[in-house]
C-alpha cells in the first residue's frame, strides 16, 4: 500500500534529480496530511545545509510543535538531519533506504526516535546511480 | 584581546536583535579570515532551521572542506547545530556562553570536537534579557 508521505518524499527526490541536483527528498506529515516537502538543494541553491529533511522543515515554516509529526526521507538521515530531528523533537522517522548511506540510527534511537526503514528499491536505485555518476558531488554532500 | 571571529558573531547577534529577531550569531573562520557570518532568522524569515550557526554555514555556501575552520557562536550549539558541526567535520567551536542554554557539549566532545567557552558577559546579558522579554519565542526556538 502506498504511503502518501513517503511517495511525496520520493517525488521530491526525483524533482531534485531532474533539476540536476542530489536526489534526496523528504516530507513532514501530521495526522496523515503533508505539511511540507523538500529536497536537497546543494546544487540548486549552493546551500550546504539544505539536505532533503532540512528543506522540508524550512518549507514547513514555524510550527508550534513537531511531537505529532512524522518525517519521511528517502535516505537515512546524516548527523545534521539527525541532530535536527532530535532538537525539533520529531518522534518518528520513516526512511526509504539505509544501504547507500548508513546515517546515524544509533544516535536517533538513543534519543528515543522511532525509525522505520522501508528498503525501497526506487530509492536505492536513485542513490546508487547518482553516487556512481557524481562521486565528487556525493562526497561533498557528506563532507568526505 | 579581541578575537575578530567572535566579535563578528556578537555583532551578528546584535543585528538580529535590532531586527526584532532572536539574538544569536555565528561566524565561520578559516586561517583567521571570516568566511561568513549569520544569525538566527526564525523571526525574520520564518525559518526554523536558521539558527545562527546554520545561517553562517548557509552564507558560506559550498566549501571543499571544513576541517581547517573554526565555528564561533554566541550561544552553546543545540542538537541541530551540534549534528551539523559533526556532519561538516568542523574541528573547533568557540562558544560565547553556555549558561542560558547548555547545548550538546557531551555529544560534540564524543565526536572529537574541541570546545572553548568564553563565558562572555555581553552574550549572557543579551540572552538573559531576551529570554525574560520573549519567553514564548525562546521556547519555540528550542522546541519546548
Amino acid at each position: 500500500m502506498m504511503d502518501p508521505g513517503f511517495e511525496a518524499a520520493v517525488e521530491a527526490a526525483r524533482k531534485s534529480l531532474r533539476e540536476g541536483g542530489i536526489p534526496i527528498g523528504a516530507a513532514l506529515v501530521r495526522d496523515g496530511e503533508i505539511v511540507a516537502t523538500g529536497h536537497n538543494e546543494r546544487v540548486q541553491q549552493s546551500d550546504p545545509i539544505a539536505h532533503g529533511e532540512m528543506s522540508a522543515l524550512r518549507a514547513a515554516g514555524r510550527q508550534k510543535t513537531y511531537r505529532d509529526t512524522t518525517l519521511y526521507t528517502t535516505l537515512a538521515p546524516c548527523a545534521m538531519c539527525t541532530g535536527t530531528i532530535i532538537q525539533f523533537k520529531i518522534p518518528r522517522v520513516v526512511v526509504g533506504e539505509a544501504e547507500t548511506f548508513e546515517g546515524e540510527f544509533d544516535l536517533l534511537r538513543s534519543r528515543g526516535v522511532e525509525i522505520t526503514v522501508l528498503d525501497d528499491p526506487r530509492c536505492k536505485e536513485m542513490m546508487t546511480s547518482f553516487q556512481h555518476e557524481h562521486p565528487e558531488l556525493w562526497a561533498e554532500d557528506i563532507a568526505e
